[in-house]
This record gives structure tokens, sequence and C-alpha cells, in this order.
């Protein structure tokens, strides 16, 4: 399938598009209505009209959305109808807790290994995985790649690990440190920082008072 | 202390900032260039310079600046001169893993407590936090105003509460529930999804493909 390249913002909208369906399918719904599907998104039905017809036409003026259908293709634009392996690297508090979480797997990506340079950690088991050396990353991922690898090292160590990741042919970066990681343009950084999040919100209630 | 409203981004970058200088400080240093602090976060120190200059002159023109003065002036400016109470809605496996974590509090991020509806739930106790029925959340909020909210229920239930959290008065919520949660202005959200991150790789890697 070929689509044109779409922005940040809209592929955010398919995905929580793609979580209502999942869940108006449970209810037993067939079809949706695009204002539906706008009030649980928070936006207009005319955004949503506008983000699925970059697709191709799906809905019939005054039918709605045929459940399955739209959701099988939005899991397709999404890359969602394979499967994802998935290396963490740091096995502290955030990357125990992420391979702990288990609820990855429901959604097409598979935790597959993960890595600390500690001796004390390596060894350490949750969820059927046991903590491996950083030692053994390259041979690991030349034996048989990853699609994605989350890097939850302490923020000094990121960097280096990033390079080593992109020279095993990783292209895709989930990452918790708090730093900038510097990658070449083909390689995708996708940041996650809980207290980022949180000092935006100190932020914004300090200038309220 | 009054600054005028900045730039989410520009936030983000002041915390990043924040990080490494504090990083410096432990390994001793007492100056920091603005190329430094731009190398470490992937951005320019012409943007170093700029994003510092909203507050007032730090630097000194060939000197660098003072860490310990940059850092204690980037704190206040963030708002995080004080400690801020955060209470957890929902006891599943991220709002647990939330509480285990255990990392927000020497940031200034206090949690104080953790709610769920499900009686199986209600009682179990992570980090010395007992999970306390949804139901007290009223009562506990009057007794003792929280400052943060953490949104962690089925998406199904994300409105409801915020709803709820509205009406005790919180103004500040980091929302885990893939919904886009409908909120007066004068509230501010912040929302953090895992699997939305995922998905947007997933996007990437199967439009490269």
């Amino acid at each position: 399938m070929s689509v044109r390249k779409i922005a940040e913002s809209t592929v955010r909208r398919l995905s929580l598009y793609l979580r209502f369906l999942e869940e108006f399918e449970e209810q037993g719904a067939t079809t949706v209505s695009s204002e539906i599907l706008a009030s649980r998104g928070g936006t207009t039905s005319a955004q949503v009209r506008k983000d699925l017809s970059f697709f191709g036409s799906f809905g019939k003026r005054g039918l709605g959305y045929q459940v399955p259908e739209l959701k099988t293709r939005l899991r397709d634009i999404l890359g969602l109808d394979r499967r994802y392996r998935v290396v963490v690297i740091g096995a502290g508090k955030i990357g125990s807790a992420l391979v702990q979480y288990g609820g990855f797997g429901a959604r097409g990506f598979d935790l597959v290994a993960i890595y600390d340079n500690d001796p004390a950690k390596v060894g350490r088991q949750w969820n059927g995985l046991v903590v491996r050396h950083v030692r053994e990353l390259e041979a690991d991922l030349a034996r048989e790649q990853a699609d994605i690898a989350a890097v939850v090292t302490p923020s000094e160590a990121a960097q280096a690990v990033a390079e080593r990741l992109v020279s095993c042919g990783i292209t895709a970066i989930l990452n918790f440190a708090p730093v900038q990681l510097q990658v070449p343009e083909a390689v995708t950084v996708k940041t996650v920082n809980l207290v980022l999040e949180l000092e935006a919100l100190s932020y914004v209630l300090s200038t309220r008072d």
C-alpha cells in the first residue's frame, strides 16, 4: 500500500479513531458517524471526514462508516497489519515497568528483549523476559533484527546507545531519556518523558497563580 | 514572579536544560556554555541564548552561564520552587506502575493518593500508598486539595473522571487514557500514550518499506 506522507497530528488522530472503533465494535456497533468519532476524539466531524478522506472514500453520506471496514483500513494505514519486535535498552524502573506492563503485545508490539550493563540487573526476569547484558545487543540484532528500540537508559548513556542501535540498522526509536537524540535523518525518534509533562504542568500552574 | 507566557516547545527545552545543568553540577562543573547546552539538547547555541533571554540576562559573553544560578532560575521559572501533590485515578497496570516507579518525588511531584472503583483493587498497596475507592475522591480533595491529577482509567471512564476532577477544582491533568478530554479552557491537559507513540513509529516504518 502506498499513501502519501501525512502529518504527525493526523496519525495521532487515526490511532485514536482506531481505538474508538474497537470499543464501538466490542459494544456491538456496526456503523459509526463522523459526528460520534469527532465527539470522542475532541475534534469536529469535518476534521474526521478530512482525516479519513486521505485514504479514499469509506463512508456513505447519511449511513456513516462501516465499523469493521474502517477499522481494518486504519490498521492497514497505521502499519498494524503485522507485528513489531521491540527491544528495550535499560532495565531500570521505567524499563522494567514497560516489560511488566504487558499491554503492548495486544496492540501488536512484542517486547522481545531487555538489556542493561549493570551486572546486578542482568539475569533478572519479568514477564518471562530475562535481562541480557547490553554487550549482547549487536550479536542479538544481527541474528534477529528488531523493528523498534525503546531507550530507557540514564540520559548520559542514551546517545551512545542510540548510535549503537542505528549501527545495527534500527530506524525507529522510542526515547524515554531526557535528551534530544542525534540520529541520521532516516531514523525516527519519538520521545516520552513524564517528568517533562509534569514540569509543563507545574509551569502552567505557577504562571496561573 | 511574573513572566509572559512562553511556548510549550520552549518550556520543554527549559526542562531539558535544567536536567543537563543538574548533571553538570553533579560532575562538578560551575559554568556551562550555550554551545554545550545546545549540543546536549539537540539545538543551536542561538536557540539556547534566545530561550534563556526570555527571563533576563544570565550569561556573560565568553564566560558562559553560572550553573547553580541558572539552575535555580530555571527551577523558579518552571514553578519547581515548591512541591506538587499528585493524585492518580485508576489502579490498573499503568496507574500501579506510576506509583511503583517512585521517581517523581525526587523531582518535586508527590504521589499522594491512588483511586479505583474496582473493589478487587481497593486496599492494594504499592510504595506505602493504599488504593482508595474513587467514591472518596471528592471528600479527600475537599479536605486537602491536589495540584495535578493523573487520569489512568479505561478510556470510556476518563471523561467522567475528568469532569469530577474539574468540579473539585483540579486545573492540571496528566491524561494517559486514549481520549481527547473535554475540559474548560482554564484546565490544562497533557496527554501521554505509549501506544500512540508506538503506532506513530509503526506508521513511519510501514510507509518507509
